[in-house]
């Protein structure tokens, strides 16, 4: 394999979606009457809101004239957005962070891939398992990992901080030394959210390991129990350790529009890290490899932050939450053990009688036609479990929970 | 510097387009009555057209009604665009390829940086001097470099590439073992085409060495002249040695809406690289760091590509390449050796009496207030040249070169 980047070669094929899509094929074949009930993928349903298509029509229309027409924006994004940003973390979050700290992207996957670039490839790297592959999988290519143990069902090389319902999802900070730490709260797939606390024991360590924190907060929004932090930078010091990615995609429906942001603090500092530093390599990376996310984008994302923006948004997450809220009273009826689906569209289900995650899967299409995701492709620690999504009509959501309770 | 990525410490601050900014702002303080005149950067000025505007439109309704909303778009870009991007090269330039060969981004900029992240950090990496810098930079960051060298303006350890007057700014294949080409035409900065002859050469190269050959044909629209190859593929066997990078930007004025494409035919292969991998990998990169283009761009690229939509892109290139043409007649009446213009939107122009690309920027500017990008800032075989950019609107391109008439 003279030229290829070994590391590459160590990533396993991710097989999950393939793995559900297939097998949902095979029991739609044999099955032909029946009705298929999706709630596998993280994957939103509902329309983009007024406010947000408006600003965005007026994006093109602008586009469209000579006079208005504008080509390449900053690469860190543009100036208004970047602007909007501060703005709504000062008045929903009390955080007071310059415009400059935020960095516009074409949304969370992208920089939660690409993070890892900044640091050096002997990095020892910990992440919540079951946690979204993608932490792992861009760790791999940029060489901290060994190579695949099919006992972890990970790579070795990694620290897995373990998520069980003994201690309700929230790992404890490692024992050991690591330079990198990834957490993402409300938490995919698990759906378990973090105190101050919690969270003050990760900014804690990371002080004094001189680590860095790279928090993944997608879901925030989905968060209304009071108390509970939004942003790690309600955490006092969390500057000057924490790196937060978030995203449009969960709470304004732009997923397919793809827009997202990631703070780098100037005052974040590690090991052999001056503050400034990682804040001007980011930036250096984002020049080098980006050139800025889509404008059309960027316009839509200024009117998602508006207070009318905020509030239509806040109208969108209400309604998934109401759809987990069915699926979580639901399965809970049927005698299920779940977590998560208050502060999170995940529900994380137990699967019943001792079933593995993919014999519960397949269990739950035979009785019922519903598609879940087996916990175990997020790590070893979902084993035994599925992930419940609460993305999806209504009527859909409806549907699949009558099923489930007349069958099960 | 215990945890940070050695390979980004190498990489110098790309002052380039920054110092040019400075030296023009203090010129404007200097002299406010002045107009400055602006053919520096590569940036379109002129608006989306019909066809194009009214497909995006068209995709941001869809996507403000539950019935006709969507989300994820596949990472690799959405069917129809991949599959009128095969169509399009079938019907332009009978390339007969898969539509499973092209994958959408978001603009050749980001692919262009990423691709080297499939290929080992012990691979030798040619690329043509003066280039676009994102090639050096990023092998740079994947650790195909040593540190930078003043001597050579740039860094240890590639194969420089000399394109010249004396070889028509076309440089021959290397002579020794590389295992990856940069190349890129109608070329930025000097504008210059290669034949298919020339372009030959390098596919013989690629093959008898193993080597992977990565085309930049991000202006493949400007060619004219009837026998310039437009994609890489016209040329016999380079699809199992030739990974190809293209754009909307430039001839469709998506430079702030974000889209491109990458074909990674299925037949590469190289040194210990059997047929497939390559595809395999560049689609797991994909779906790891990349969660797909912009469905509202991609919905424009569809419309870019239909015939009507193609004719209108054809009149916003005729519209820089007229532009260029006035450009290049006016340099040369002044006197002045200059290339590219034709076939490209940038003319390669020869600083007089042999001053420096910086002394001949500041010459320029205090004469007439036009600025243009120093060749130097491409590499070192750019020194005592300049790039005019002929992205600008006519009236300005008009008034630059009745400034420069008049006043050299």
């Amino acid at each position: 394999m003279g030229i290829i980047n070994n590391n590459f070669l160590k990533l396993n094929e991710s097989y999950l979606f393939q793995e559900i899509n297939r097998r949902t094929r095979e029991w739609m074949a044999k099955n032909p009457l029946r009705e298929v009930l999706r709630l596998g993928v993280g994957n939103t349903t509902e329309p983009l809101t007024p406010v947000i298509v408006d600003a965005m029509h007026k994006k093109l229309n602008e586009l469209s004239y000579v006079n208005t027409y504008t080509g390449y924006g900053d690469e860190q994004g543009n100036n208004d957005l970047r602007a909007a940003l501060a703005d709504f973390y000062k008045r929903e979050y009390n955080v007071h962070l310059d415009r400059n700290e935020y960095f516009v992207s074409d949304g969370a996957k992208s920089d939660a891939g690409n993070i890892q670039e900044l640091f050096s490839p002997s990095c020892k790297v910990a992440v919540q398992d079951p946690s979204y592959p993608v932490y792992v999988d861009s760790n791999v290519v940029g060489g901290r990992s060994g190579l695949y143990n099919s006992n972890q069902l990970s790579y070795d090389g990694f620290v897995f901080l373990n998520a069980a319902s003994e201690n309700g999802f929230i790992p404890s900070p490692p024992k050991e030394h690591v330079d990198i730490i990834y957490l993402c709260f409300p938490n995919n797939p698990t759906g378990a959210v973090a105190t101050s606390e919690q969270l003050k024991a990760f900014v804690d360590y990371a002080k004094r390991e001189k680590a860095i924190i790279i928090y993944d907060a997608a879901y925030a929004d989905y968060i209304r129990t009071p108390g509970i932090p939004h942003t790690i930078y309600e955490i006092e010091g969390a500057t000057s350790v924490a790196i937060e990615i978030n995203s449009f995609s969960k709470n304004a429906g732009f997923t397919g529009v793809r827009l997202g942001w990631t703070i780098v603090p100037f005052d974040i500092e590690a090991d052999g890290v001056e503050k400034g530093l990682l804040h001007k390599l980011w930036n250096r990376r984002q020049c080098t490899f980006f050139n800025g996310a889509s404008n059309i984008a960027q316009s839509g994302g200024v009117a998602a932050l508006s207070q009318e923006g905020r509030k239509e948004c806040r109208g969108m997450v209400d309604y998934y939450l109401g759809n987990a809220s069915i699926i979580l009273n639901g399965i809970k009826k049927v005698g299920f053990e779940c977590y998560g689906g208050i502060n999170s569209p995940y529900i994380w289900t137990r699967c019943p009688k001792g079933m593995s995650s993919w014999e519960f899967f397949d269990y739950l299409l035979n009785k019922t036609g519903v598609v879940v995701t087996p916990g175990v492709g997020f790590g070893k620690q979902g084993e035994g479990y599925v992930r419940i999504s609460s993305y999806g009509h209504r009527e859909n959501i409806e549907k699949a929970i009558k099923k489930i309770s007349e069958e099960l």
